[in-house]
């Protein structure tokens, strides 16, 4: 049985000794998250996901969701219960407004929060999670009436949130939407339409699934210009707000998928539902996108989470499992043999995920914060550099953390062997899941894109500008110690292509849009890897003063700067691949003739 | 439904126009192999492969093997009759001694018809897959009464043949291994132990089935020393050489896979069954390792064809599939939107699939003309030559064609996005099929440690010198043409990086053994790099001959040429990325101590 036990030393690590929490104090609403305060919801997160969320997580994959003949939609064993304790906990609105019962508490400590529950059971956690992103674009767009009638529910978990966007026909491209709002004499539409791959579409575990589904008013213009949001409720709120009559929306289908099992995914018919508007007409794109990055971010932690999850099986197993000597001459000469963590091959693959996700988590909070500060500083110009990082790195977020959390489940289950591909150890799970992350809240390409074609070029460039500017006055401060060198040296060197390859885009792209395309992936992933560089300069910055000043955290801080020197000699070097390619250009992919592909 | 057609253009042209397979005439078993049979038995091989196998592999999936309480196996619908025809084919026994009715044709157009088959339907192809290895190791080592009982049998396919190493406790480490054995006074043996992860172990597709079975003969040294292979018939033949007595061989349960669900994976008991000993007593290991090898270049083979197959189903939806607009402007105008083969990134990801695909498959192709030569050559030297390239390449085919392999049925599921994700489109079949290629038949360290351990000090150094030798050789003979540039510019600067690597390793490997270890991985990855370079070196220059001589044959030949442009700017690259990691050696991994893991 797979195990999973919550980073929550690390956590607390990044945020005191990293990201320097306290200097937050003065935040709206973070005078509410002291250090004490901090350090219990991190406790008790850890404890919903290992005790509650973690032991149905593979149960929930063998057992699946089912769909009965009438539409309904039966959820995994133990879920329901599994449900009511978290929403109970408060867990589904702890960032949210208090005026509508929310805990009103830093984003940054629901994402804390959101990497535990997703490594422990990320079917799980779509549930929840997409109510997050719906009450996110509730409480930034919709009238005071329709926040009054939904939010307390969402945020107190009764009732659910899902996102519709997708139809067979289009996902990326949503210009090409069909489904069709019909304006009803009392100021509501009537939708009509289908929708694909809708997460938590239909489920077993609230009293009310509010949806909220793009559509097309009658006579709106084409494209993405014509696109309105709507809350279709699948019970409308009674006199009473209770859910009352049925609207005509409802579950045709769920997909067979080839992970998240858990989690049901719907091919979802609206046939003349009753909808609501949210915000202006034709302008639900906006109010969507809203939803869009937060889920983007919590899709990035998915990766994480589920990287983090198949790394500590994955060193638990190494530890245990007997097999060979080592190269240096036998280290168990007692046993029949070593455990497999004697060998280098062993040690690189779990150092190869370790050293990502330490990094990864950094920079998830680091980012998260940007979120809470970009919407709570009083500031300006905090306000806008915030809200500058946010933008640059939630694409590169969802991208690398995805993709790397991925290739890390794979590698994880390499460790295990022949044992890593049959289902017991839950080592394949962690595979089928997170391969999912990668696909949806936009493919991967489409957020390379994202960052090359709209947050690169965004006010002349200025947040990538800012956010070089950071790294270089952190390499300029520290420089002189000598400890750091092996952090600053690999980081100096990466920042230098990262500078080169942005260089490159600006004089090429332009002449040639293609060109931006073509390097795209390897630009994100660029970005990414300098990101996550820092990260590691930071934290081994903060190892060194607490181990020279806490004895007790000696060997962590010592774990924490072998994993970094690691990052650093055997990860970072992929930047200048990066820029190779990049600088390549469009030229050879595009003279392919289509047909010969 | 995914699609599939054999690439038999392809495998012609290599044979011919960049291998040159008529300088191999005068090979003992060639001469019947004129270039009419090979194009005869490519297009027979393809049928077989699209017709029969192809459609039963996402049938075969969802429905899987079912084993029942007296311990048979039932295998999907339509694999009985598909079974049928591929051994009344001749398949099976393709390049298996005329003497026991093979066919006696070169083992490479075995390979050939390998990944047409391992393309098509990877599940099936493990039961006569398996059956090929045996027949290998039964016809070198058993004696000439084994052979007779068993080889015309196995080699008709009425038989089949498995493969049993592994024990619960013991994989990778063989010496472990428990399987006991106890001399009979007829000179049989009673085996009394347990295999897990039997492939093919148990089923309903043949009359017989003969595993091959390590086990330890009573009082036999430990490790590797004391480990003897044999014959354990699941039927003692009786005294008409037909299926008899049922022996004590049974299969206790059938395994949870992540994929290739069509093949029953055992765990097979054996409880005092008759086995007969093959070859000399504690010299099993030297019997299994001619298994072995075969089997490891069909598992590369099998990486190879779930890329090849992957790659297809993504080309033809890139075209198909339409999703925005290129970067150029509108292609499609009279279309809602262009078909996604527009978008670099979309192009990015099918030209690496791609680019590798071409190159892999004459890597495939060259190295198992060198298992012909050396088993086959009258010229000893020429003999050695190919056995030592054989032996060098075996590892660095396994491990690299696999791990690409895997990397590119993902990347070919992103480009359907969340349609890659769900069943139907088969495209997360690929992925999950593929990723056992890189467990099983020795997980890929273990390649890379063989490789690094074994084929690269063996003999000085021989194999690799005259691997790098016949490379500067080809770069010498066309480095005057100016349009083999972008290609020999790439592979002189790899082929440099991988003498550098190899130098690094004579240096730092004895002085530290671990430091062979720490960069294995990469050192397997970058010699594979660099053979597939130098591939599409001679797959360039042969297409610059073809293209000229053969106007009819331009646009397919320019096609390869781009596609090996995209390899030498896009993928070469990585070479200089390896070198960095090699390079840094053992120190940072093995400094972490244990248990802070």
């Amino acid at each position: 049985m797979p195990i999973y036990k919550a980073p929550t030393e690390d956590v607390l690590f990044l945020l005191t000794d990293v990201l320097h929490w306290e200097r937050y104090g003065n935040l709206p609403g973070f005078a509410d998250a002291s250090p004490d305060v901090v350090a219990a919801i991190v406790e008790e997160g850890a404890k919903i996901a290992e005790e509650v969320l973690q032991p149905l997580n593979l149960s929930g994959d063998r057992e699946g969701c089912t769909r009965h003949p009438d539409g309904s939609v039966t959820t995994p064993k133990g879920f329901k219960a599994a449900y009511k304790a978290f929403a109970e906990g408060g867990w589904v609105g702890i960032a949210a407004e208090p005026e509508y019962g929310g805990q009103g508490l830093p984003y940054t400590l629901g994402c804390i929060v959101n990497e535990f529950a997703a490594a422990a059971n990320m079917a799980f956690t779509m549930y929840p999670g997409l109510s997050q992103g719906a009450i996110a674009a509730i409480t930034e767009h919709a009238s005071a009436d329709l926040k009054k009638a939904y939010l307390p529910k969402m945020i107190s978990g009764e009732w659910s949130g899902t996102m519709n966007l997708t139809e067979p026909h289009c996902g990326t491209d949503l210009g090409l939407l069909k489904t069709k709002a019909v304006a009803n004499a009392d100021g509501s539409h009537s939708i009509t339409g289908q929708k694909i791959f809708i997460s938590a579409g239909e489920q077993d575990l609230t009293d009310n699934i509010i949806h909220l589904v793009l559509a097309r008013i009658e006579g709106a213009p084409r494209g993405t210009r014509g696109i309105s949001l709507f809350i279709v409720p699948k019970f409308l709120p009674d006199a009473q707000g209770k859910p009352g009559a049925r609207n005509a929306v409802s579950c045709g289908s769920i997909e067979h998928k080839m992970g998240i099992h858990a989690n049901s995914t719907c091919v979802m018919n609206y046939d003349g539902a009753t909808g609501y508007l949210i915000g202006e007409a034709n302008k639900g794109l906006n109010a969507m996108f809203v939803m869009m990055n937060e889920a983007r971010l919590g899709v990035a932690n998915q990766g994480l989470a589920q990287s983090e999850a198949a790394y500590q099986n994955a060193a638990a197993y190494a530890k245990d499992r007997l097999q060979g000597r080592s190269l240096a001459g036998a280290q168990s000469p007692d046993k029949p043999a070593d455990p497999i963590i004697v060998h280098p091959d062993v040690r690189r693959m779990l150092l190869e995920i370790r050293a990502f996700n330490e990094a990864a988590r950094a920079l998830m909070l680091w980012t998260s914060l940007q979120a809470d500060v970009a919407r709570r500083s009083l500031d300006p110009k905090e306000r806008q550099t915030a809200d500058d990082f946010l933008g640059l790195l939630t694409p590169v977020l969802k991208g690398v953390l995805t993709d790397k959390g991925f290739d890390n489940t794979v590698k994880a289950q390499q460790v295990f062997g022949g044992h890593g591909y049959v289902g017991e150890w839950g080592m394949e799970q962690f595979v089928r899941d997170a391969r999912i992350a990668m696909i949806y809240e936009g493919a991967n390409g489409i957020q390379a894109l994202d960052l090359v074609g709209r947050k690169l070029p965004k006010d002349g460039g200025r947040a990538l500008t800012a956010f070089l500017g950071e790294i270089q006055a952190f390499v300029r401060e520290h420089e002189a110690d000598a400890e750091m060198k092996p952090y600053l040296a690999a980081l100096k060197q990466g920042a230098g292509h990262l500078q080169q390859a942005t260089m490159w885009m600006m004089q090429n792209a332009m002449a040639r849009p293609e060109n931006a395309g073509a390097g795209s992936m390897d630009y994100m992933h660029l970005l990414g890897l300098v990101a996550l560089g820092y990260m590691w300069a930071r934290i081994a910055r903060a190892a060194l003063v607490k181990k020279a000043a806490d004895p007790a955290s000696a060997a962590s801080m010592e774990a924490k700067l072998i994993a970094g020197k690691f990052f650093a000699e055997r990860m970072m070097p992929e930047s200048a691949a990066h820029l190779a390619r990049i600088s390549t250009g469009a030229e050879t992919m595009m003279s392919m003739k289509a047909e010969m592909f």
